[in-house]
């Protein structure tokens, strides 16, 4: 299944098992803010990714997830390097699920996430961004 | 100042006042997820942007800011449009600040952020991913 | 019905509308920490007691909900008088809702608190804490 | 030193170390809501203490912490037994540190709270909720 943004960013799966999964992106100027960092949107994008990815392999058939919300914190400014995520399933309800998602950056933790999945059928209607939504599901 | 990963997403900047700005992003096929609907990463991108944009005309003169966390709600799934993000400064200290962005697409609120910033001096060191800071502060 | 909790902290409520609360309680030095100011969590308290009745009103008969999470954020410390909490719906979907609340003293905004709840039917099982569960649910 | 409010709400400490804290609370009837389930304020007390608690040793001598924001996730509704609170410090830079509560009954996790606090030195103005103010510090 193609995906436009990974693609885009550069983001790549090294995981994607039940509850776990890592993900890295090779941090470029492409990534940068202003001022020769790295975007949070990028840190965050790996983040967002990576709990979708844990989380998907655990839905029965039928059920797609869609992010709640995520908070993120930034412990250090990134410039370059490959930064490597790794996300873990916290708690899995029948309707809401928890992922944890530390990044690494030459094996120093530089954010950390945390968010909440809604779990549901669609159709069975729910807010949120859909992670794994099937385009013919038509939430548009 | 160029900023290479806004550009790359297509965010650009209608306002940035004293605790206020506005960003907006046309949505398009490259910032979908699999299942053809914007990444949450996109959006964040605007908020995170956004509270940078707000934050910064109240620094004063040498001062920088860092973003220490941000919590992001989505509200409803994006697949195409123009993305419309506000953003206010909710608190104001004199090392920590704290923001909040409103996403619109037509009219209707599709996600809300919340964050928090370190504000201090090159060379005061903190941490947080640096949104406004010099290239030459050198903290990577 | 009796709140145990609230009683002992001395939390009242001035307003219980449809997406929209108001609760107060008279800060004392049974609710400060060690340093002499109110403790973190009695702010808290204000808030995810907020966040409840303003949903409360939107349920379904036969509906409950339960907190997901709640992220606060504090920016005046609170010694003495009277805290006002306002609670406001930001967004209702079918399964998940999010809240917003905001503490005053003395008409300054000390704290300010966002969150998001999970809807369902007792039986259909959901993770979270439970805040208008009937004790009959029987989900312990 | 004297803590009205943990004294109230029966928070015990076990451990109190450099970057780690354990503190746990008996809950009973008088920590319910209406519901007959511990109110979120209660497990809520747990972490916000217990973050202050591991932070604390990190210390310099004339250094004071703030809590800037918490973020708490609720797993499974909590109606008696004892609450286990462990605390560790995930990231601690100059002027804000960030930390992890976990919340165990029997064994199981039934809440996690993640939270950033601000490091100063009193004279030194910051925002946020003072949780290891002197209370000569008279910042109120």
């Amino acid at each position: 299944m193609s995906h436009p943004f990974a693609e885009r960013l550069g983001l790549q799966f090294v995981e994607r098992a039940r509850g776990r999964s890592r993900c890295t992106l090779a941090v470029g100027p492409e990534h940068h803010n202003p001022h020769g960092v790295a975007h949070g949107a990028v840190l965050f994008a790996l983040a967002d990714s990576g709990m979708g990815a844990a989380l998907y392999p655990t839905l029965d058939p039928g059920e797609i997830c869609a992010t709640i919300e995520v908070k993120i914190n930034y412990f250090k400014p990134v410039v370059s390097g490959t930064l490597d995520c790794v996300t873990e399933l916290v708690n899995r309800g029948k309707t809401v699920a928890n992922l944890e998602s530390s990044l690494y950056l030459d094996g120093k933790l530089v954010a950390k996430a945390n968010g909440n999945y809604a779990i549901f059928r669609p159709g069975a209607s729910v807010r949120g961004e859909a992670v794994e939504q099937p385009r013919t599901a038509g939430r548009a």
